[in-house]
């Protein structure tokens, strides 16, 4: 019987081994689950007939050779910096591969020799990257086969908490890794191009620089920059669009708040703070403002970032318990961004009973007989509890779907791959609304990049 | 005869070579001077029949080697990361060295090797690191020795343009390397402690959180945290010391005025702009902005930072011509540092008439029998012209002094050694008076880290 070897149990293989469970008894193969932990590649084999745990450690390269020369197809669902491990023994042993992580110019490296062998290495065929990449080519190839030459693009995905959670004055809560959201935009400028002109974003002005965003049934939105657009006008075929922008959801309101902590500091994961095992949230936050014997740490802050007596931000600061003189950080030798996510993690974390969402919003403008036009893409995906969540489904889904139709031949095409291309990205998508991940489209009137919506 | 090698002819080493040419025909020693560029060197010597120039590259270890080997004391003016090398040799062949550098942990790693040698390796012996810590220690010292206990410290220095040559809006000219200029601050957080608590300013903010100084005659000035302040107390013995904090200073209003390059991200030196050849001041400026097709560059920048009608800061902007749409940034590939380097240097190169200013503000805190009190000390160099600039005058003289001291066998002390020790600022301290650099001191009431003081 023929098998699929999945590497790596963590949070996001959930509903990717369900699926492919599922499908094991009529597509007829074996799942083989392999983590360092075995007890973590069991609970997801759940005693399964189809299905095996096994430790496996990543470094061991005899184990890690014989797992993956026995399997049929290989899914690492490694970190990314571990993906080319797997992938080299898998040019070795002529085994197909999937990763929902970006393409390193490592994995790019082996794309010739993927190709001599006729392998096919899809990578990016998760979420974000996955979703995002096919939901978007399949509306840029057919307003590019209608003849329509395209002039905006816009991309936003929000990992997000859901409507019905939605319990806090910041509308979010932690989905995913809390430690990518605190130091998220950090690391260098914002870089996107409008109506031609290159722009430039930094971290301390990121959260200030937002666009709203409306979904019908779930409200507006805001959208703030991701680090690189620019790169996705050659990945896209879009080397001449006058407009590219790519970006990150979240609830309005948040990025504005969200900027005190940037502008104090509080952000930074560059260094260790001092004492910061017996230090308050107050004194975490009273370390990042002038010495007073007498003003209070409200006070200061509210004069140093001119925080008005009626805005909501400082209910939203007062919420989170930041001025609580008796709460600990409780963390050793803890950087500024470590202390905050212990702070944020006391509220932010989901309930047993609460649900995700994801957020996908598309904008494509483009001229076609001499008309210019827009139409807005967007999908929403609620998960169904904290196992099944809407991250682990918008990720496993597309991945278990991509890697039945390469392990059936439905998928051949050699290379080492993004899911751009129609003959991948249709047949997905397709079966992606099985599961209730579909894309919505309206048309609207075109305004190019509208400064309205700045804020 | 004895010999003194300097090695590194640059624009710090005039004054330095002008001493040590006066002092040659009392002391009785020659004077080599070497450089990669032998005419550099040669525009030292100017055939002054005790001085000689050559042509050395550092790279060349037979041609180094041979000519440390030669001299009796080693001077060497080169970049921070060069000294290594010269010092190796100088342990080698059993040779004194000076640099005006802060130790790397490199030639900290020599101290054992060359104190068992009875060698002095004297570095920080410029201005900043070098008179700082002379003027600082002396008081120090004494204070000390009278039984008194330190409560604060607080230092400052700047190199800023002289009174007599200040024409300009933000009162500040580049007097020294403008690429440290623009990128100063970056890097990390600043970190001090004061009144007991330690504080951290991010350089999102460190524009902001500046504090005035005001020196008799010459007016206000504006210090903003350096980096790090915290490893001075142990340097100077002051591990238990409250509040200790370390700064640069500007005139009143360059910081603020400054930060709007920080916000808009025109510091940023660790990614290439687009186009920077052709692009000129407006649209340099527009990077950072948002797009509209109908709001001006200045309107925009007006509302993205808040600046009133009537804010001086505008002025500012306008005397550097930043809105100009003819004038073009002229740099291939530029970082948003470099660009703005580019505009600031044609508005804040020294003329050739111009002089620059070295200034200096320490505060000593302390109590004494059951008293607090406070020593404020204040030093101001101003250049000759621009070839024997304050900088040059600051960071040449003590280096000069120091050497001969040493050569002549009045400072003797063994080691990778630092100007902190009676036994060697004394003397060159007294020395510097003749040079017309001295401190004056003033007693003040001790407030404590005083909070009036922060803007």
């Amino acid at each position: 019987m023929r098998s699929i070897l999945i590497i790596g149990a963590g949070k996001s293989t959930s509903s990717l081994v369900r699926f492919l469970l599922q499908e094991s008894k009529v597509k007829e193969f074996k799942l083989v689950i392999a983590d360092k932990d075995l007890q973590s590649a069991q609970n997801l084999t759940q005693n399964h007939s189809q299905a095996t745990a096994m430790a496996l450690d990543i470094f061991d390269a005899d184990q890690r050779e014989d797992a993956i020369q026995k399997a049929d197809i290989v899914i690492s669902m490694l970190p990314a910096r571990f993906h080319i491990e797997v992938a080299k023994d898998c040019v070795k042993f002529n085994k197909n591969m999937l990763t929902a992580s970006y393409v390193s110019d490592e994995m790019q490296a082996l794309d010739t020799e993927v190709r001599e062998k006729g392998l096919t290495f899809m990578n990016e065929i998760g979420v974000d990257p996955g979703i995002d990449h096919m939901s978007a080519m399949q509306v840029i190839d057919r307003i590019r086969s209608n003849g329509g030459k395209m002039l905006l693009f816009e991309s936003f995905t929000g990992g997000l908490v859901a409507p019905e959670s939605d319990d806090n004055l910041w509308n979010y809560k932690f989905t995913w890794n809390p430690r990518n959201v605190v130091v998220a935009g950090q690391g260098g400028a914002a870089e996107f191009i409008q109506e031609g002109q290159y722009k430039y974003i930094p971290y301390q002005r990121l959260f200030r620089r937002t666009e709203f965003l409306q979904i019908p049934q779930y409200g507006r939105f805001e959208g703030l920059a991701n680090r690189n657009s620019l790169a996705y006008r050659s990945i896209y075929g879009l080397e001449d669009i006058p407009t590219i922008y790519r970006g990150t959801l979240r609830r309005i309101g948040f990025s504005k708040a969200w900027n005190v902590f940037v502008q104090l500091g509080m952000t930074d994961d560059t260094y260790s703070m001092q004492n910061t095992e017996q230090m308050s949230y107050r004194a975490f936050v009273n370390s990042f403002l002038p010495y007073s014997p007498t003003d209070s740490v409200e006070l200061k802050l509210r004069l140093s970032l001119k925080i008005d007596q009626d805005d909501l931000i400082w209910d939203k600061l007062l919420e989170l318990d930041i001025f609580n003189a008796d709460k600990k950080i409780g963390l050793k030798d803890a950087t500024p961004a470590q202390a905050l996510q212990k702070i944020l993690e006391e509220k932010w974390t989901l309930k047993p009973e609460d649900k995700d969402m994801i957020v996908m919003y598309h904008k494509f403008g483009f001229e076609i007989d001499g008309e210019k036009k827009q139409i807005d893409s967007t999908m929403v995906s609620v998960g169904e509890n904290q196992t099944y969540t809407a991250m682990a489904k918008t990720v496993g889904l597309p991945v278990g779907i991509a890697a039945l139709k390469i392990l059936n031949g439905e998928i051949d095409k050699p290379g080492v791959l993004r899911p751009i291309h129609p003959e991948i990205y249709n047949p997905i998508l397709k079966a992606l609304e099985d599961y209730d991940i579909r894309f919505k489209e309206q048309e609207r009137e075109f305004k190019g990049y509208n400064p309205d919506q700045l804020t």
